[in-house]
């Protein structure tokens, strides 16, 4: 398997893998926990850092361990990485988040799709968004920009484990994850209908991020940078 | 005392440490917060992912640091280790778990030895044990071939907190510890009519965890690769 | 835009930053977990300990990442800096961290500003900002002075999350977030006639810390050292 | 001020400030969270697995960080270092523990010594520090006497937290703060009749702890090893 192939299949799994933790660990949550929805939300959050952690570590070396379409494009506006990236990798992020939502879903023994009722509305929850995905883009890229890429996967871990308490929309900042989410009717799903203010919110805050990045952690050379490495 | 001896007691020894982690903090969730099983689950999941890196840092350049029937078998198919190293050490994980459920029953006044009760029945739950099970192999030799050994330790027990909330079984992972968790009717146990679907799935997602580490993480050179230096 | 003016917007992000951190997860606290305010500060220290981390990390190479008048008063009094650094970055902290206070007010659909009417007041609540800030300068410049600036990161993050709970005061340890957490009437709030004595008291708290760090920590040399590098 | 006079005052500061961590969230953790005992101890135990780290990582440089009698006298075993170390650093551990505690207790408003009434008695909690002293001294000289001083503060952070849960005895470890404890009636305290015994066990402990260390960490040369340098 040549080395693109196996960036795809990171993207693919590093995905399914991101959405099993968080639509899992909600769906546990919300059974074991049931009268304390904060307490919910927070084994939500220690589960999602550690997780997620985890799987860049894992995958940063094989795709870079994206597991996230705005991160993909900011990495190409950034670096000069050609737009063939962000063909190859949107499609295999939504994949991977929605069979994850699927795997998640079986292994708590529920239907394998169940379209979430979970209604996430309001202008406050798509402010929430901007900020949490602008915050997003400017860990990952100010690291990556001062030569500390080794410290990405504990600062993204730990930045949406503290995300999904300081926004008041449990920090979803991510498309693939939004989409994925959908597909399961439990803690972490998003009603279908709130998805795509979602998704827009995401790109406005990962705009911002951009914006930030390039202002404050400008980089001298032309020379694409490398994610994860 | 000579490597190889030291290295038997260091996987008889932390195996033995790890159930008491386990199994200890297991009762102890259980009786300090009995209204809440999520709760109890979270007490159980903080102190597993810390206590696990701890033992990992500890025992790692003793044995390697396995305690885990699976990982040994995995670490000789990727690695052409003798199979003389599964001879000495499967028994040892097996036997330290034993005694670490006993020793974690007596520290809190139970009797040594209480078969659990405990039923964990159900394909969903034999479909979690292969998925943390698959992932866990991936972690560990992810790191290990791609250079980074010395992150292990904190990978697994991050990965270990996260996989007990983000799968249906509480992520047991390891036939050592399902078998050591049968002696003690706590929080933690697994009924004996249970263990072997455990352990059956837990070898079938070590495999597929060892397919994709041959697929995405692939090594040119035969040499062993030294697990944890 | 040069290095002077990216430090100075690197101290009014930074500082915004932490304060929605704190706010924002303070308010969502109190929301989702009304029945246990332990629960309420656990969820506040967990998202502000990981918050806190990422945000240093982030913007150590930009601006030193102080976020804190007492922590820039007191590297200007160990390393000979100009105190021109404290005319600019002072106003720009109080200023960060009140457009911080706001926007967390209105991610969770609250007025702009609503001044808090927690009352913090008694002579062991400034006892525990004289400990909190003395601690933290003192963690901070031992870090800096043996040569582990890469350290401060996790150092503060740990250090502060721990405070929240080791202190009766939950630890505020900063004059700059005193006066924006005035600016939202919610669980990390403090009433206005209460923030005087807490400023107060982390000066005391940063002049005791000052001198600790003289005496424990002293540097040969008298070339200035950088925070964060 | 010499380097002896630094490494005494290191310690007393040290013990001290771990003591207002264990003891001041210990009181913090009752009063906030009074209906579940294990969420106390959860936070009890996250607190001070935090603040125990960011003190070892302060005081390393200044005085080894040991603020444990049963450390320091199992460091001079191990290293051959001169038991004068023992007679200057055993009491002022035993001071700032005692000190730390008065603190503690001011912040939190209560009397500044007030006998703890909190019975911790029975065969199983003696047999528990036993498991917890060993098992700290293993963690501590397994990195030491394998290079990796620099991950201790890391590991017994983390090696404490997990300890408060998997003992029956939330692993006091720790001669010279369980005489601190005394010193408060509160969620971390012990009564001066179980004191004893525990201190007892602790030494019991330490020195399983020390002949596992021989054993398995053998070190060739005579020469004095530093711990945490």
């Amino acid at each position: 398997m040549n080395r693109t192939v196996r960036a795809g299949a990171g993207e693919l799994l590093g995905s399914a893998g991101l959405t099993v933790v968080v639509v899992g660990s909600g769906i546990a949550a919300q059974r074991l926990s049931p009268t304390d929805v904060g307490l919910q939300l927070f084994e939500n959050a220690f589960a999602t850092a550690l997780g997620l952690t985890v799987l860049i570590l894992v995958f940063a070396t094989v795709s870079g361990a994206h597991f996230n379409p705005v991160v993909t494009v900011v990495d190409i506006l950034l670096h000069r990485r050609p737009w063939s990236v962000a063909a190859t990798y949107l499609p295999l992020q939504i994949v991977g988040c929605i069979v994850g939502a699927i795997l998640a879903n079986l292994m708590f023994a529920q239907p394998a799709v169940s379209w979430s009722t979970t209604d996430r509305g309001g202008w406050n929850l798509l402010l929430a968004e901007v900020i949490a995905t602008a915050g997003l883009i400017v860990v990952i890229f100010a690291l990556v920009r001062t030569g500390r890429s080794h410290l990405t996967a504990l600062a993204v871990g730990a930045y949406i484990g503290a995300a999904y308490f300081f926004t008041s929309s449990s920090s979803f900042a991510n498309p693939a994850i939004t989409i994925g989410r959908m597909f399961s009717d439990s803690f972490a799903g998003i009603a279908p209908a709130s998805a795509l203010p979602f998704i827009g919110a995401q790109f406005v805050g990962a705009a911002i991020g951009w914006l930030v990045v390039r202002v404050l952690f400008p980089v001298a050379s032309s020379e694409p940078v490398t994610l994860h490495d």
